[in-house]
């Protein structure tokens, strides 16, 4: 424990943040009682946070049971999100309903790696011609340098970006069951090194923008970053009419106009209703990075009418979340991730499939409410 | 209060919440012993989530103080943030205190406009042309019709875009402190029913994606929705050399090949280090809506050498916010925006002032740790 | 006329361009015949290029007659297009021919704006904002400024975009049947010129790419540059059936899963076939700028089963032509124009009719081939 | 030759064309004296174009001698360029100009690919993901479909993109000194009947818009497609400053503020002044085919302050141009590629080098202008 002295303790005791809060108090003028009045054990958090002076409490509630067929997640799920947006549970809570009408959430995960890409600065093109020669002949001593950083992760290339004196050296890694972006990173640093030392090429920065991490970018949309998952529904038109008061066409055309011709046409990455919704609420319930909703949020949700049935899809080029580290560890996380059976080691692919399913009740529900025209009702309704 | 029912129970008190909690606990066989350990009274959540088993806790912390130059906003702020990512508020202090060695940070609110964008099917283009024609002729009868659903949102102006037998009409309204999704989507449906009526175009969808909300458009980058701020601060180069141990000359060029180059070349909206991790922290910590932190994800951060300092600038084009409705009323929530005398009625300008200044400190932190190579180091020995 | 010397020569006389193509076809080793057995009067071509040895000699053939049902273009047009690409008249023409069998292609000019977009220095933020303001305060005195230079253009209005220490000016023009662009340059730079005066902001380049000339940008796909044009065409089934051996539900699914979702997963601006084909054919055959086939080529094609005919639509959003100035003034390019009747002042927006017409019919053709599986047949026959 | 039916008339000889011309004056009620004053024989363009009536003639000059340092490419090259834009030559000349005062234009070829990539329709994510494994397991079925069709095309790869019923299959080829899209499109349609025979995936267009052709898309800035060049030059501050009136520091902020900022602002995809003039000029001049300047147009270009010197470079990621085939052949053309010494077979790098460097050439040169604030004066008095 820290020795107090109010904004400057740097301690992690539940005192040391007591002493805090309350000096937050004073040099505020405010009561905090609420954000102290939290019940987890704050040397748990000590490697999630500085200066804490207690918790943010977010409402959490599930959605489901919702029928997922993967390849590591099977059956039926009861999904926890946390979120302040009232509708959200509820309206996926009936894409859950309607995808168990037809043949639940079909799930495969198509891409798993991690990326860093540090930028070099080099003499020009032909300096950077030489390095990246030089990684090449020596990709072996790079993995080793890299590798030697970490007990899980694996180094699986290096694409090179060359551009003027920029050089661009794309790293992509397994990462286990970890999301691995501080793993990666870690693990990329002792490589650009010995990068450095070979070639005189010189390290600006561990990340140099094309990894992409926490910017939407289109390198990530078209090669995915972190789990790359497809997932796909086919739902009876009698169920859709009943439970959405909408036909399969008008849901399919809503999908069209918005989805494809809207989207085109704002120049987006990406063409959905709302992943970003389901992603930030699973996200921050099961203690995965909410700032990485923005790679999430470049899905592709697509519809059409195959033999009167509705069909829907979705393409999430970047679901970037583990089942071990981060805020995986801490207390309501951890029971978040026990809820759908996905903490801990060998259950990040599970967990993939399942958020994957849990983002396609979402977008189903909303575009039949839009195309049932009462979305605006919902929301003035249920406060969303 | 709801019958109990188990899973089906569909009431908000304590007792709906703790039969609905038991049942999940039952149906998934875990205990949920820390997302019951709540403080917050669940009716006041009501209108906040549906489905509601307890509580997420997500570590609560702050930076600064922060000396803010703005318009609303001036003076040292002790901002909340909330967070599991290690390292993350440890940084953006960091950036604060260096912000403050300068002049503070400066920051003006230049756009304040929320927006809908209905999308209608209609015959073809030349009857789309008609439709345009017949709103800008009857544009009083839109306005009051999307008027009389708010008491605060006005209209501002509606933009046409057709293409083929798509017609996008993009709403802009002034919502006052709210953020105003659920404002406008509400007032929209009203002017788009009058539209209907008088032009024989049908309304496909409320959100027609050229809004765009929760996805990363260009447009939204380019025209702004919600605040669009920007933000500048400069720092002495002793400062930057003694608190950062990189030369300003090191800062400039790390942001050079990362921000611009490297995100150009990933094909990026925006150029940035990572501002959503910031956007994502004050956003969960002030009851904002977390999906929204995609579109503030496109921010643009530069840096300069002007006169041996380090010049740095943020702009955000689109930060959804507001200090009043959604999640703002939550009690740990209310008590965050108290912390920086940003909550209720004539806040929502300060707000953004604020939380940009929180965002370029937090990208001055990052540019200057890459600059001076401890990117990897930092998140080895803080978890992040 | 300029003594002779040889590759130094400078001058314009049909005896300066033979004693530089023969100091170059020595300089070479090369014959240079077929290149000065040009017919058009060298002296003609003084303003449009220098160091001339000679003429590229582009075949030039027609498609149509085509039914234009246009605000400024209603009949039959025979319409040039000068390629070496084999096929693609073809192409075109049976295009020409689907489309007359339906309604002929009705056509709209929706926009009619040129751009110009310096970037400024500014001392940051607050300076930024300062210049806006002095601006806005000003206006009469830019608009005089720039439109002292012009005895066409008029300046429409002008938008800011502050970031850091850059302030980009866009400057929208209207300007008559030229296409523009030097007139917005020279007038732009004559109002940067009294904004430096004024403001202490420092001109860095009066095109600060905002513009966005000849590089393809969603600001220009979304709010239009030049002229934006839109135009749709219905087509009965059994032509579609007899000409293009396809079904229209077979053309629509093409189009949706190509145009769509193909160009929305490759992070496409705009989503169509080829229009940079029939574009590039048109601008060479009739004097345009070919370097604006970029923005062109940002257009999006829709096509629709309507009532069980095949509906196809354009949205060019940058359509930059002129039916004076620029390369319009050349023998052939001239008496290209002349064909479709737009040469000279009062036809720029006939001709961005006819032009958009036919891009409408080369886009329905290669659908429509794509459709039937015969488009790598027609290149391996016709050499396309 | 065909039987003369003026309009409907199809042949390519002489008479042919010239009775097509006739019937083309008389419908349109015009003289076409300069389109049929041309030199070429008609028949050597039976496989370019149809319709024929004539050329159009396009004013060709040359740039240089230019020094370039390729692999292929070395010496000082007079670089023919087809254009009706005044000053664009004046322009690119005075760029060889300052790049000879350096060190020449070095160049590097660093990719060398053409790709097809057809969209098939499957039942849904399940059996796309079957297509796929199928095709891993009989890639050399595959590859020998390809194959058959072609004496110099070789398959590089096949990448798979999977969305819904929707899977793109992106093929690379190896075209020798083709630019080759029509060789890579009838290998891939023959592929793509083999891969629809083994899986009962539904081909639905041999393209699919994920190559992507003719259109600006991110997936070819990132990853390439036909040639990826990348070019730099070095130049001393005293050529800088006398012959571009403009210090070193100038031109490096205009290329950051106007290339880097402006064009991040504007949502573009690449960053350079105008790329695609040059490209659009070279495309006419030698027979490339000039709607291909889209992608060419993505380029980047970087300036930077080097010991006092001025660097340049550019990143070129989609050059696709061929030294045969295509309108190489016709005779004006062929004779431009003479002139650089790029005609036939083995000449497709050497040609890519070349038009790498007349690239940054024009690029140099109108940074430069802009930075000493003379382009509209340039414009002014040279016509462009």
């Amino acid at each position: 424990m820290t020795k107090g002295q109010g904004l400057k303790n740097r301690g992690h005791s539940r005192e040391d943040v007591e002493e805090r809060r309350r000096a937050a108090e004073e040099h505020c003028s405010v009561s905090l009682a609420a954000i102290s009045s939290y019940s987890i054990d704050p040397e748990a958090a000590r490697s999630h946070i500085e200066n804490m002076i207690g918790c943010a409490q977010v409402p959490l509630g599930y959605v489901g049971p919702l029928t997922v067929q993967g390849e590591f997640a099977t059956g039926g799920f009861l999904i926890p999100m946390a979120t302040t947006e009232g509708a959200l549970l509820a309206s996926v809570n009936r894409g859950c309903s309607l995808a168990n009408a037809g043949s639940g959430v079909t799930v495969r995960v198509i891409g798993d790696s991690m990326t860093r890409a540090p930028v070099f600065r080099v003499d020009g093109v032909a300096h950077g011609m030489e390095v990246i020669d030089w990684v090449g002949d020596n990709i072996n001593a790079v993995r080793e340098a890299a590798e030697s950083t970490t007990s899980r992760g694996r180094l699986l290339g290096v694409e090179a970006f060359p551009n003027g004196r920029n050089l661009f050296l794309r790293f992509s890694y397994h990462t286990a069951d970890a999301m691995g972006m501080n793993m990666c990173t870690i693990a990329t640093e002792a490589a650009a090194r010995v990068i450095e030392e070979g070639t005189g090429a010189k390290l600006i920065s561990v990340s140099g923008n094309m990894c992409t991490d926490k910017k939407p970018a289109a390198i990530n949309m078209i090669s995915g970053r972190g789990k790359t998952v497809i997932a796909d529904c086919r739902i009876p038109a009698a169920a859709v009419e009943e439970r959405m008061h909408a036909s399969v066409d008008a849901v399919v055309e809503t999908c069209y106009r918005k989805n494809l011709v809207g989207s085109a046409m704002a120049g987006s990455l990406g063409q959905n209703a709302h992943v970003a919704n389901m992603l930030a609420a699973l996200y921050i319930a099961t203690g995965q990075d909410p700032a990485q909703v923005v790679e999430g949020s470049m899905t592709s949700t697509l519809c059409e009418n195959v033999g009167g049935d509705l069909y829907i899809s979705v393409r999430i080029p970047s679901l970037e979340v583990g089942s071990v580290g981060g805020g995986t560890k801490l207390p309501t996380q951890a029971e978040a991730l026990d809820m759908i059976g996905c903490r801990g080691e060998g259950k990040a692919l599970k967990l993939a499939e399942v958020f994957a399913a849990a983002v396609l009740a979402g977008e189903l529900s909303t575009l039949g409410a839009q195309a049932a025209g009462h979305l605006a009702k919902a929301h003035s309704q249920l406060g969303r």
